[in-house]
This record gives structure tokens, sequence and C-alpha cells, in this order.
């Protein structure tokens, strides 16, 4: 099926560098697609911290089982992640698949299967021909090159139409750290993927539980912010891998998530994970506009993001901006309906700058023509004001149109 | 604009019969259509009990409000409902026009303000003229007649391609006595609604304290069972009155909800509501095929409850029905995200009575030939069962088409 690319895609890829330690290598297994890879092997060459945040899904997959039963250990010297095949409810041969294939990637680069971390994403519920993997194992570990990080983006992909990466440095002691991120979007294939994986390497010497608090926090801002359609997969995954290469430049060795001096490694941080987590919204399914969401003037932060992901995930909301109409009435609806407390009479409504609701009605001064011009926009700010506190929060979205449609109603086989 | 009539209008319209003591009229009084009726009087000859059950939106429509602040009162002569304009988020020139309408019709009918009952329907946000109402309503009250039921389920409908009507009799102690429904859908008019409007008219003798506990029973498994979009509406109003005419041929005077002779009018009054509110569901813009989704085996009918609006809500699932795919890994992903009590390895998937996963993996004895031809039909039952207890419930919906976004993604103006 060949797909439209987002008109929402960035203007171009980062310039991603090598992170000592770090090598990679893809391979097309043939697990559901022809003709394109869909196998990463990550080879971390030395024992490498490792974090990880899963989903919150009662009927998780497979590999988010396997890796949270080993996140604990703290210690990683491989990631295979596959594309086509989510190996979610699958059973006793999902959890035999993990197995073999751990078992395959630990033999390739000579580790424990225990320190071999796993990610799948695609259809759901069909059974995964682990075997597949045997035949790739050996060629991946034995040419995994630094270098090959668009590759790896795409090599993970299933309905995205763009490869997702980023990339940021910053100071850490003596040294400068590198941290490098990709990520797969919610893009459906012919079944029923809304998978969001991504994956964040960096050469910083930061000890896994203090890796561990810096990507929970910083999630919160980035890929927990984002929504495409309100569904939650069983299988996202965000791991970060931490080589602690830059140690021998002189960068500090971090133990502690509160260590001052990781001030700003932890803006780098939310830079890398804000930006892949932008690119997921900008690829969503048939995707023609990005949508930010901003509340204000909540009762606290938590409610504002309650009121901004209701907003961002209305279907009369999405639906008008899809079609260029900036109908604020199903805004104040989606306030409404959030369950937080909110009071008409001081609600304030803006679509960019200009403000079309006010204190509980129409602002009288707005020009309709202004803000059809507005709407015709690739990207869309609604502004909320709630006049009743200090609480604010952003989310991102994009719009609900037809093509989401088309591609989420074609049959699976 | 012509609007194609749902796939799913049932096929012939409920014989309605007279109710004493409530006489209907239609008017066109040009709120916003052209060509159409879009006002309703129900005149309630004597002082008739009343009940309400509203939207639990934080930002509510003037009626509501206005409704809200005298169904405490207990008693109504007559009804107002206008379809066009839903007089919400209007700010104090919504106030006025509430009160001048009940105005009004307190007028023409000859009763107090405060027995006026009022309802809009139709774009949010734009200021209601309620002068138009002062041009129809004394020959509304003076042409008002017992047999205009199907008249009064058409001038209060926004984007329904059908009426929406229901009736039934009960035995009340020594008397039959009547119920009588109509309902607008979850239609949206070139803007904003989603709003749900239903109206019950019985003769049967009973006090607005237990009708209001009747009715707030009765819209759990029936209004409160539905969803189209998960869009809740600023103006959600179901009003309930009872005239109390059949006492004079011997129906008993009810004045406590639990009183025993009761059961046959409850077994009704849950049939009107019941028939009702799947008829909103069988006209949800753009549906294509209805959508009856139980849940079994939950640890609680509000956990069951959860789950099941979990996938009726699901644009993955709703998309997927909608191009007659079974997909039942788009369900398992919807339990999941409900964040309710779920078992992966314990949960089973019907798809009518084919059972297509079972304890945590795909049904291996299914023929995806079979469920296809399934799938095709108007009708979907999707049944899950969770293996954890006797919770229990059932939801309707329908799917989610591209007309969908085509209906909500016109311009409003």
């Amino acid at each position: 099926m060949g797909k439209a690319v987002s008109p929402l895609k960035p203007a171009h890829l980062p310039q991603m560098p090598e992170i000592a330690g770090v090598r990679l290598a893809t391979a097309a297994a043939g697990i559901r697609y022809a003709g394109r890879t869909d196998v990463l092997l990550v080879a971390l060459d030395k024992p490498t911290s490792v974090a990880g945040v899963f989903t919150r899904s009662k009927c998780p997959s497979a590999p988010v089982e396997w890796c949270r039963a080993r996140i604990g250990g703290g210690r990683a010297r491989a990631l295979v992640v596959n594309s086509g095949n989510a190996n979610a409810f699958t059973g006793k041969t999902g959890r035999a698949a993990t197995r073999i294939t751990a078992d395959l990637a630990a033999e390739a680069v000579g580790c424990r299967p225990a320190e071999v971390f796993l990610a799948s994403t695609g259809v759901i519920g069909e059974p995964i021909d682990a075997g597949k993997f045997a035949g790739v194992m050996h060629d991946l570990a034995a040419g995994a090159a630094p270098d090959r990080w668009i590759e790896a983006a795409e090599a993970i992909g299933t309905t995205d139409t763009f490869p997702k990466l980023a990339t940021a440095t910053a100071r850490l002691g003596g040294a400068q750290v590198k941290i490098n991120g990709i990520a797969k979007g919610a893009g459906m294939i012919a079944p029923d993927m809304a998978t969001l994986l991504a994956f964040v390497f960096t050469d910083a010497p930061i000890a896994a539980d203090a890796l561990q608090a810096l990507i929970a926090r910083s999630v919160v801002d980035s890929f927990n912010a984002i929504t495409i359609d309100s569904d939650t997969s069983t299988s996202d995954t965000l791991l970060a891998f931490a080589t602690g290469a830059a140690a021998a430049a002189g960068a500090a060795a971090i133990v502690r998530a509160n260590d001052r001096r990781l001030r700003p490694f932890r803006l780098a941080l939310d830079q890398v994970l804000g930006s892949l987590a932008e690119q997921v919204a900008r690829d969503g399914e048939g995707a023609s506009k990005l949508i930010e969401i901003v509340v204000e003037g909540a009762v606290s932060k938590r409610s504002a993001r309650r009121i901004a992901l209701a907003i961002a995930n209305s279907p009369l909301v999405k639906t008008a901006v899809g079609g260029g109409d900036a109908n604020w009435g199903r805004v104040v609806m989606a306030v409404g309906k959030a369950g937080e407390p909110a009071d008409r009479d001081r609600l304030s409504i803006w679509f960019g700058d200009i403000r079309v609701a006010h204190k509980g009605a129409r602002d009288p001064g707005y020009a309709e023509r202004e803000v059809s011009t507005y709407m015709q926009r690739r990207e869309i700010k609604i502004r909320v004001g709630l006049g009743l506190g200090t609480g604010r929060d952003r989310v991102l979205t994009c719009d609900l149109t037809k093509e989401y449609v088309a591609i989420n109603g074609d049959y699976r086989s």
C-alpha cells in the first residue's frame, strides 16, 4: 500500500551523531511486510544502564512483560525490535517467542538473555514466528555499526510515513554528552496498531535508578501529552540506555536523579523526547493538521491536563479543525465534559491569537473571516482560559479526517 | 442539505395513543432552519408531576439551568422545546431568553412561568432570538391537540434522519396506564450538537419525587448506556411528566418509587426509554451499523460498564466494524485501556456467536470466512468474557464512518 507522506513532516532529518558503545543494524526478516526492513538490533558493547516506561494497558504484549520483569536488573547489552507483529494476545506461544528471541540475541552479541530487551509492534493476536529471527541475528550482530540511526528508525515503523529521530547534547560535569532518540508513531498497520515505541541512547554515565527517574519525569510533558485517537496500545514502550562511555572524557558519573549537575542533561532529554513526541503527533493517521491545546487558569496542572485531553480526544473538535472550522462551541462542550472544575461564565477561548469567546459568551470583537483564514494553517493552536487558578498544561494532537477512517476501516488480511 | 436516512431506521413508527391531559403543537418559528418546524409546545391541562435528568456538563445550556432550578417544585403545566439553537454559552442574553420564553408560554397556557419547562438543541454560542417565539406561542397553545406525537418528534430533531417515538402500557392498581416518549438523537446540526433530548408522558398518577426516582433508575441502562462519539452535550435533558389522569379510571396513586404496584410500570418505562435510546444509537451521524457490546464476567456491573464504554468509544473498534473487519485485537486493546480489572489470559471475545479469542489467544477453532460473513450484517454484537466475576453490562453504539467526518467537518455557517 502506497502511503501518502504526512503534510506535517518536519522539513529535514536531524544529523545524528554516533554514541560510543552503541551499534545498530537492521534486516528484512519477512515477519509480515515484503520488501522492507522489519528487525532492528542495537548492540551495546559494554554493560549499559537501562530504564523503561511501559503501557498501562491491562493486556500488555509479551515483550512488555519480558522487559518489565527484567528492567529492575538495570543492565542491558542488546535491544531487539521488530515491526509487523506486536506479539500481543498471543498466550504461551508469545511468551515462548520472547524467550527464543532473547536467547538468539544473547548468543549473537555474547551476553545473558536477561540483558536483552525487546519490543514488537504490528498486528495483535497473530502468533509470531520467532524462528525468523534465527536467520538474521548473527548477520545483524556482525554488521552492526554506530551510524545506522535513520535505518533503525525506518525498520521499527509501521504505518509511519516518515522516520522519527531527535538528538541533543548537554554538559555533564567535565564533558559534553550526547542523547539520540528514535521513535515510531501512532500509525496503524492493517490491523491494529497505535503503538508508540521510543528508544533513547546516551553516552552519559548515569546509573539505572537515576535514569529511570529521569525518563519517568520527562515523559509527563512529552509522550504522555500527546494523543491521536485516545486508544492506548498493548505495546507502548520507552527504553533509555546510558553507556557511560563519556566518563572517559570526563563526564560526571551520576548516581542520583536529583544531582544538580544533571540540569543541562534534563533539558536535553526533554528536548529529545519532546521532539519525538511532536513527530508522532505530526504523523497521526490521516493527519492534515497539528493541533496544540493549551489550557490555562485551571485549579491545577493535573486538572488542566484532563481538560486539554478532553478537548484533544473529542471527535467533534478534531473533525471541526480538519474541516477548517473554528468551532469553539465544541471546545466549550469538551471543557464541560471533562468533569474538572470550570465556570462557564469565566471561560475564554482563543484560536491562535484571536479570542473567539470571552466570559461565557461569544467575543463580540472577533471577525469570522479572520479566524477562518487562521484555520487554513497546518498548525492550529487552541487556548482555553478558565480563570480559576494557575494550573496550566499543553497537549498535542492532530485532526480527525476521512483518511483516518479509511486507514483503520481497511480489512486486516 | 439533503440527509440520507439511516439504514438502521426501524421498519415502522409505533402507534402512539393519546395521553389524557397532554396536548401538543408545533410551529416553524424560523430560529435557524427554513421550511421546517422548529418549536414544540406541550400543554399540560392540569398540574402535572415532573421529574428530570440533565447533562453532567460543567458548561450547561441556559434551558438546562432553568429546568434544574425549577424541577424541585415538581409541578409542570407546559414544555417548550426548540431546535436550531441550543442557547448554550450565550451568557446573560441566554438567561434572559429562557425567561422571555417561559413568560410567553405561561401567558399562553395560563400558568406560572415556574411551571414551564424548557429545552433547546442546535448551535452552541449563538444568541437566540426569543422574540421569535412571541409570534407563534398563542397559535401553538390554541391549536394544541392530543394526537401530534410524530409532528412533535420531528420538530425537535436536528440532524436526526428519522423521528424517534416509543410507547408502552402497564397495569397500575385498578387501571391500565400509558407511557409515551419522544427523543432527538446524537445527530449534529451544522455546528455542534450531540444533544440528546427526551420527553416522556404518562397518565399514571405518580408524585414528582417518585417519578424522579423512577427515571433516575431507568436511564442507567437506557440513555446512559449509549454512546455515539463520547462527546457529552451541554444540553442533554430527559423530562418526565405524569398527568395523573388515569386515577379517574382507577389507577393507584403512587407516592413512593418503591411501591410494589409500580413493578409493571417500571418495566414499561424501561421499555420506552430503552427503545428511544436504541433509536438514538441507530441514528448516530454517519452510522451504517448498530453495535451492541456485552461485557460479562467482570468484577462488578460498574466495571463491566466502563469496559463496555471503552470498547464503544474506541475509534479503532468503530472504524473496524464500519469496514466489516472482525478486528478483535482492537477489542483487546480497548479492554486493556479501560483501567478496570482484566486478566489477559482469561479473556474471551465473540462476534455474534463466533468465539474468536479464548483464554488470552486467538481461538484456533474460528473460521475467518464465517466471521467475515457475520460482519456484513447491519447489527453487530461484540461479547467479551472476562472470567473474573459476575458483573455484566451492555451498551449500544454505532460505527465510525467517513460520513461522520463529513457531517462534522462541514463549516458552520
